[in-house]
């Protein structure tokens, strides 16, 4: 990635299009440069000698400029942008609009603009786009209508009309920043490259966003992924209920679209997801202003005995807990409060005491090793000043290192006690549960940078031998597989019963011979998908009625659809399904971030309570192991009931095993395992499902040489002995 | 009720322990209601001749106020009271504290005061109250620190502490009040009184409350349902989680303690929660200046795409639905807005809206008849001001009669637009969330209010026979009983199985053989808790093996438990538990809000998903089909998974007629049936559980005498002809 600080702290702006016609976006922006910029405005028209009584030149290459910014008409904006790469420079924000937004010939356009960007490696933002403002060099390179304060958050937005109204908010309020951009079209300069350059800067403390879509997930992840050990990223990903509108790809209906990859690629990225404006800036606040909590209990200080039951059920809805004091900690509040106090959290000082009674609890609190955080919480007494109580918390915050909320409960008698807390980064609401969210923004951070980015494990797999099934149903023609492909999971080291597809009653009678007890039997055809409708599948045959049930099997299919491809008869052990518990596990691709891997029980869970989770593969053992934990009926697989637990790690490893299948075959497209059959003893792919595109096998042809000998049938013996 | 008129309109105030001592309760008092009061304060205290350049008087007596304000210490207090109420004041306000909140003799001294409250029907607040304030008469009899602004809402709270707090707030934004009450502790009079008042006052548009508890919950339910009808009622209920964590009390561990009463109880009264102070507020505002919505749909006019997409999240979080344009809608759009606009929901009016565009679209948006509410949002832009915009938005609600909401996204500059809209009562929030939410809560009330408050149901039932099951457990000393209850459920028209309890192995051969097929037969015993486990359950018996096994099952018991009492053998029939659904029907009694009734799917889904549902008894008929539909399993009742639906009127029945019996007997402190068989041909109840407390069950000797021949056993036979 190169350096964009040449966007954000240039030297010599050029402005190409720059005129003083009232009204327009070039005067715009050549009025906010002017207003405050540190460095050079040139102005470049070849109308005007001069204009804002500066030289304005013909054109970009007499400019000499570090940083261009387009406002001229979207049919001459390339030729801009190209001129200024032939001459140099490297940094250009297209605010012109009509390209890809446009449709028609916008979309070549943007193509073309993306084009040249590229030969002369240019950093560029845009098109569309409101412009880009810096507090590092008071630049304001937008046609909005005000700045920024210096702060240290940056801000980049999809949406350039969002980036004028926080600009009007966050200037009422005090909020800085360091740099905004409006992203506008993203033909070059993505989400992506300003999380990786913000991720890197010292100025920027935390990264905030606006985003209606990610245009490279799988990028977006791998770059925000680092970026989020060391600076928070907050972001608003709007559309989220559109999104979950689009229907499910899988068969199961259990992947809900692009939401579901969304929230899997957001939190696989470690970026904290707020799901309004208000909490895009109060994370933000508390995250640039407070250490981070080393434990999620939370001592509640306050003068009034029903503000501290407010703050207590919001401690009860969020994440965190309401501290435990020690008995220390008990024996110390009772030194320092009257009788009548409640020392137990939260702790009530009562609504006569004078601010050193207040701080002297919370010394307290703060000392005792179960506490990560506090609520300093006041209603307006005649005992205590705000403006006293919000020095001394400032102090007492900074003495302890912990984070700190407070709930000044006024009007505006609040107002300059808040601004001190403020300016101490110290979040102030006169909501208690505003409070504590702000708080559980500093938990979820904390969480997500501890949590383990390690590698997911590569299990020793038999790629060439899954490459061959898919390649034998390529060559079919055939898109849609099911148990004919087992021999895909047995090749990535999946368990699946003992049994094979045969196409003669003699093979069946062999493969019968080799289990033990009964065996089922189903028709397998990629073009019968209810094989029990047609009577295709018999559970329970015995030794001796092998051959009959395959003739009766291959008649019937005949019978009930004469068209059908038979590709022949699976004969497997049956298994004991009342010994286990059914899950499922599953993939499909999302177009933004891949593939996506699925796990939930069986049954009624999917189907009726969509009691199930997803990850972006590739999916480490954490990872895999966390998903079982987000599984609403997880207790079943855990003994509930009176059931022995279920061998969990062979669950975990399963998914881990799958994943690393997707992740291999780009060609697999969605793929289901259902019913995995969970039990003490492991797991068993009792059935699958895929749908694949030939198209993306690559290897095909080589791999297809290694073919077994049975060409119509694939191999899914238990031993794994055959390829 | 009496008329609490006298409380907030008195025409003569006396302040009784009244005082010029700096920082006193009696002065704050004294200075506040001169501050303001449009009548008469009189001082009383004997110590002083004057008081503020008031005569001031030795004793209550002398006083001949309408209102008595009480400051004096906590010994003197009652008799003051005595005092006032033998002079004929009939309205009082104990704000001394030293009462029941602090033990001990405090204790005894609140009694004392409700006592002589009641003796001369004085309608008192407190003690322990900051006092009560009315902007009809502007009076401010509290101690705090500043009044109110004139409105239409009228606001109590259990703390005091908050009601500071919350005046301190809304005097700096502008929301006036009507009444204003510290409920302290609720001696006398409580939040039942409040409401019951309020609704029917002219002034009063919204009740709002912030309340820990609620004293007596079956009155408040019976007054605030009332109430609801015209007048909304909001409340903050704290103490949620904490109350979470009492225990359940039924054995199923299904009803979650108090918190689910609370939760069924407000949503019976037709109250609308809120969950934050900021939604308290929220809610007031919109609910008393903005008209109820038609219909769900919401229109949003926007002139920038990202806010828009914003909303459109906002309103699919929300029970509100983006309304789909008529047509007609869709084509007038066109015709008002430029090419490049979009003329869906959400409208975007594009960033260069003048003012006369953004209202034409919201004049076509709210005629559409799809179109319930609508949301104004603007960013700041050049060619619109955000005063004009709050000026014909005001205009247009009034002309349509439709409620609005607005979210103007700026900071300073939209301060004055706000007031413009605060003053026509339409809601304005930087975030759309917020915005939406607001419409939500109208949409909420509007439901509430149009709920149907019908009389349950009073099936016919066997009332005597109930009683007298009861009474003979009663009569043998035994509080749990098992299925030798079974009766009960039969007398209340309560289907079970075909099967009788007996005590002999004739019997048992006598009861299996009006049997058809297999029978089940289990041990009766109120002291074995765990029949399965001593072998004490024979499933599938047949006819010829019941001798033997009634046989085998008494020595087993006798054998694994010596000293159980032993009630005999049930013998039932056997039903076709796969045919079916496993369902869970119980009750439970809360201490505030009485019987409760739960509804859960059976096993897993109560044990491990906890997916129940509970409501106030005595349930209507529309009530408990409610709990159908709350259920998260709900669909493996109606069809899913290729199931034939169950007969849903059957369990909507049971359910009713389970909330009669436990309304009709107190003595059921717990019951659940569990399971219930539910299927296409109707529910069976197949076991039963209950605890009583024999001393509620009165009448129980005369019942007595109606006892059947075999005194140790409950009759449990399907036709219900004997009693």
């Amino acid at each position: 990635m190169s350096d964009l600080s040449r966007l954000f702290a240039p030297e010599r702006v050029a402005v190409v299009g720059a005129t003083d016609r009232e009204g327009s976006v070039g005067r715009a922006v050549m009025t906010n440069l002017l207003s405050a910029f540190d460095g050079e405005v040139v102005p470049v028209n070849p109308t005007y000698e001069t204009l804002f009584d500066l030289p304005c030149h013909d054109s970009v290459r007499d400019a000499e400029a570090d940083l261009v910014v387009v406002v001229v008409p979207p049919k001459l904006a390339v030729d801009v942008v190209r001129e200024a790469g032939e001459c140099g420079v490297s940094a250009v924000v297209v605010i012109t609009a009509g390209f890809g937004e446009a449709g028609g010939e916008g979309v070549a356009r943007e193509r073309e603009l993306a084009a040249v960007a590229a030969e002369y490696d240019i950093d560029l933002v845009g098109p569309n786009s409101l412009g880009v403002l810096s507090t590092r060099s008071d630049l304001n390179a937008t046609f909005g209508p005000r700045g920024a304060l210096p702060g240290d958050v940056s801000f980049m937005s999809q949406s350039g009309a969002f980036v004028t109204a926080v600009l009007d908010w966050a200037a009422e309020r005090g909020l800085g920043f360091v740099d905004i951009v409006s992203l506008g079209n993203e033909a070059v300069l993505d989400e992506s490259a300003f999380v990786e350059f913000w991720g890197d800067d010292p100025e920027t403390e935390v990264v905030l966003g606006y985003l209606e879509g990610i245009k490279d997930g799988e990028r977006f992840v791998r770059v925000a992924s680092e970026v989020t050990r060391e600076t928070p990223v907050v972001l608003v990903k709007s559309g989220r209920t559109e999104a979950g509108a689009h229907a499910a790809a899988s068969h199961t209906g259990s992947i809900a679209g692009s939401e579901a990859a969304y929230e899997a690629g957001l939190e696989k990225a470690g970026v904290i997801r707020a799901h309004s404006v208000e909490e895009l800036f109060d994370y933000a606040s508390v995250l640039a202003g407070q250490p981070l909590p080393d434990g999620d209990g939370v001592a509640v200080v306050t003068n009034a005995g029903g503000p501290g039951v407010m703050a207590t059920d919001a401690v009860g809805d969020s994440d965190l807990d309401l501290a435990s004091f020690t008995g220390e900690t008990v024996e110390a509040l009772r030194d320092v409060l009257p009788a009548n106090a409640n020392v137990y959290n939260p702790i009530d000082v009562i609504g006569d005491a004078p601010v050193e009674r207040f701080l002297a609890a919370l010394d307290v609190a703060l000392s005792d090793p179960n506490v990560g955080a506090a609520v300093v919480m006041s209603c307006p007494t005649q005992t205590l000043s705000f403006d006293d109580l919000a020095d001394a918390v400032v102090e007492r915050g900074e003495e302890h290192g912990k984070p700190l909320a407070a709930c000044l409960m006024g009007g505006a008698s609040t107002e300059s006690a808040e601004r001190t807390l403020a300016e101490a980064g110290i979040p102030c609401y006169f909501d208690p549960a505003r409070a504590v969210r702000a708080l559980d923004a500093l938990r979820t951070y904390r969480e997500r940078r501890e949590t383990e980015r390690v590698e997911p494990e590569e299990f020793d797999v038999d790629r060439e031998r899954a490459r061959a099934v898919l390649a034998r149903a390529a060559d079919r023609g055939e898109t849609r597989l099911g148990v004919e492909a087992m021999g895909l999971l047995e090749a990535y080291g999946i368990p699946i019963p003992t049994g094979e597809v045969v196409d003669s009653p003699a093979a069946a009678e062999r493969v019968a011979r080799e289990i033990t007890g009964e065996v089922v039997m189903k028709i397998v055809s990629p073009d019968i998908l209810h094989k029990s409708d047609i009577g295709g599948v018999a559970v329970g045959v015995e030794q001796a009625d092998v051959r009959d049930t395959y003739e009766d099997l291959v008649s019937r299919a005949r019978r009930y659809q004469p068209d059908a491809t038979l590709l022949g008869v699976q004969v497997q052990e049956r298994l004991d399904t009342s010994a286990g518990v059914e899950t499922i596990v599953g993939t499909n691709r999302d177009p933004q971030f891949g593939p996506l891997v699925l796990f939930g029980l069986g049954g009624v869970f999917v189907e009726v309570l969509q009691d199930t989770t997803v990850r972006l593969a590739p999916v480490a053992e954490r990872e895999a192991q966390s998903m079982l934990d987000d599984i609403q009926a997880a207790p079943l697989l855990r003994g509930a009931r009176g059931r022995d637990p279920v061998d969990e790690a062979s669950v975990v490893e399963t998914v881990q095993r799958l994943s690393q299948l997707v992740t291999d075959f780009p060609a697999i497209l969605e793929l289901d395992v259902n019913p995995l059959l969970v039990s003490p003893e492991g797991a068993t792919a009792v059935d699958v499902r895929l749908t694949i595109d030939p198209d993306e096998l690559e290897g095909t042809d080589a791999a297809g040489g290694g073919r077994t000998a049975d060409a119509d049938t694939d191999a899914a013996t238990h031993g794994g002995e055959r390829r």
